[in-house]
């Protein structure tokens, strides 16, 4: 850890951020197996320029913890309820390890049918799906990831909250170095956003806000949904796949059994995927390359691939390391001074 | 068939408008096997309220066949390249008869194994997808389904076309008369109401072109996805899911193939299904049920479920049957005269 020539805040190398974080969330109690499942999404989210999914979420789930919200030491159990189905039950522990453990029988599966669906249930969910997809993708295989959150945002056309921030991602194998991946909420912003203007004492735009833009009312309220009746008709989707259809929790169940306690969503996470060799056999290589070629149209005129950013920063953050603001760090410390 | 009150229009029983679909597709040469099939999607069109995915498809139909875009006696052939993966090959003809020759082996697949998905290959598109998730959904699976078009889309952030209007559609069941159905296209709009503010010789809104609002610059450059960068994500991971991944043409191939001729887009489509009992056996009826608890939420708050307007209006057709434009029955009409 160094200064940065900026005092406000502090760099790390990202193996320093990953002992940081292995080091807080031993502090709070977390068994070993979590402990390294949970840094790395972490540090992921650092090295990618995601602050909000980076070290930051320390705190999070320092206090998720505390609150009694998540199980410290589940033992994650897998089983096979359908040839092409996996389930894991992740026992009120966080998701990442409950994804590990399931993740090579999906592969496995995925292979070996053509398509294949892993379930999460019965997770603590805090963390971005984009690292879940990633990894699938770099595993070779197409990959679709929803999950729900706590009942914050409105359907379109309504003023009380029915959805959570229900993001979708997706994973695409690629020749090159990275995947093309995409990871949002169906919600029209980030909660951590409306945090931001409420702080700030500003108001939102108008389409966050189911019936108001004070940022206070809003976080009390109801969100809404991006992109219209469009949007809020995906986030019932999110609901339903990663909710009744794999027997876990609605974002409003999720609230519901939070009682209050302001605690990360509990619930399940649905991922799909698919073998691109499972339709096209050795011809696969072949049709891949088709979809480079939209790719290329796309950056050709200087549009983005979703992806984009994120790899940039994370080209950076591996040869340099990553800035976190002095407080933010002041602050992760404190939870060990507390522990230790 | 009755002269309406309204003389504008002609009224037609639902087996008047299915018996005259029937005609027309037959009197353009199409074989009887896909006359049937193409005509129940027109009738399901028209029956449901979607005017431009009701009978006026017979002037886009006649218009492909005429212009040598479709085959017209094509046999679909089926295959299985992997356990839960189902191909039709369309050999080039619409797609309703493709879908209709690998739904059996869909059903039974995602049944056996938990989670199926089925290609269409090589088949022409102008249908609504909202009946095929439907029909699943109605054989109590959940069902998704996406199909790129022509390259008339341009990505977020910047202005050439890429994505085809790429619609997404979502099938649920429900233990009542009618599933849970959503179907959009991830285009800010279709193309037929840019089309109508170019007769009308008025400007699109600004949120619909990729860089102008003249309708008819819109419809010669490139529309817009819906939802800003999300839309245009899933408007990319609709092309990969229903192109490349299943080896056929992106919006970009299906435009050039068609060269210049104006027909239907030219490709593949996806469907993928998935079995509440496979994750939940006999316990899924209990979770369906949840799901209810849901859609209540939305509509106990005057908010609408995506389908709600479709099945409203397919309950007055089912009784007073369809009332379509005097003119565009005369179009239809000369269809027959001159073929018979």
């Amino acid at each position: 850890m160094t200064l940065a020539p900026d005092a406000d805040t502090v760099r790390l190398s990202l193996d320093e951020a990953r002992s940081l974080a292995r080091r807080v969330l031993s502090a709070a109690g977390l068994s070993p197996a979590h402990v390294d499942a949970v840094a790395e999404t972490m540090v992921a989210g650092e090295r990618d320029g995601c602050a909000s999914h980076g070290l930051y979420r320390l705190l999070v789930a320092a206090d998720s913890i505390a609150k009694g919200v998540v199980s410290v030491d589940a033992a994650p159990a897998l089983d096979e309820p359908a040839p092409a189905l996996v389930r894991v039950d992740g026992g009120g522990g966080f998701a990442q390890l409950a994804f590990e453990r399931g993740r090579p029988l999906l592969v496995e599966k995925a292979r070996r049918f053509g398509i294949a669906a892993l379930a999460l249930n019965n997770v603590v969910h805090f963390a971005a799906l984009w690292p879940e997809v990633e990894t699938l993708a770099r595993d070779g295989l197409v990959a679709l990831a929803f999950t729900p959150s706590h009942a914050w945002v409105a359907p379109e056309g309504g003023t009380k909250p029915v959805f959570g921030t229900n993001p979708i991602a997706f994973g695409w194998p690629r020749p090159g170095p990275h995947p093309f991946v995409f990871d949002f909420a169906t919600s029209a912003t980030a909660r951590g956003e409306i945090e931001l203007r409420r702080r700030a004492g500003e108001p939102v735009p108008a389409d966050w806000g189911a019936s108001t833009t004070v940022a206070e009312d809003v976080l009390a309220g109801a969100m809404r949904t991006f992109g219209g009746h469009k949007g809020s008709a995906l986030a019932a989707m999110v609901e339903l796949l990663a909710g009744p259809l794999i027997g876990d929790l609605t974002s409003q169940e999720s609230l519901d059994a939070d009682a209050g306690r302001k605690g990360s969503p509990l619930g399940g996470e649905l991922i799909l995927a698919l073998d691109p060799a499972g339709f096209l056999g050795a011809a696969a290589g072949q049709h891949l390359q088709r979809a480079e070629a939209l790719f290329e149209a796309i950056q050709a005129q200087g549009a983005r691939l979703p992806s984009e950013r994120r790899y940039a920063a994370r080209a950076v953050s591996e040869r340099e390391g990553v800035a976190i603001p002095a407080a933010l760090h002041r602050d992760i410390l404190k939870l060990l001074e507390r522990k230790d």
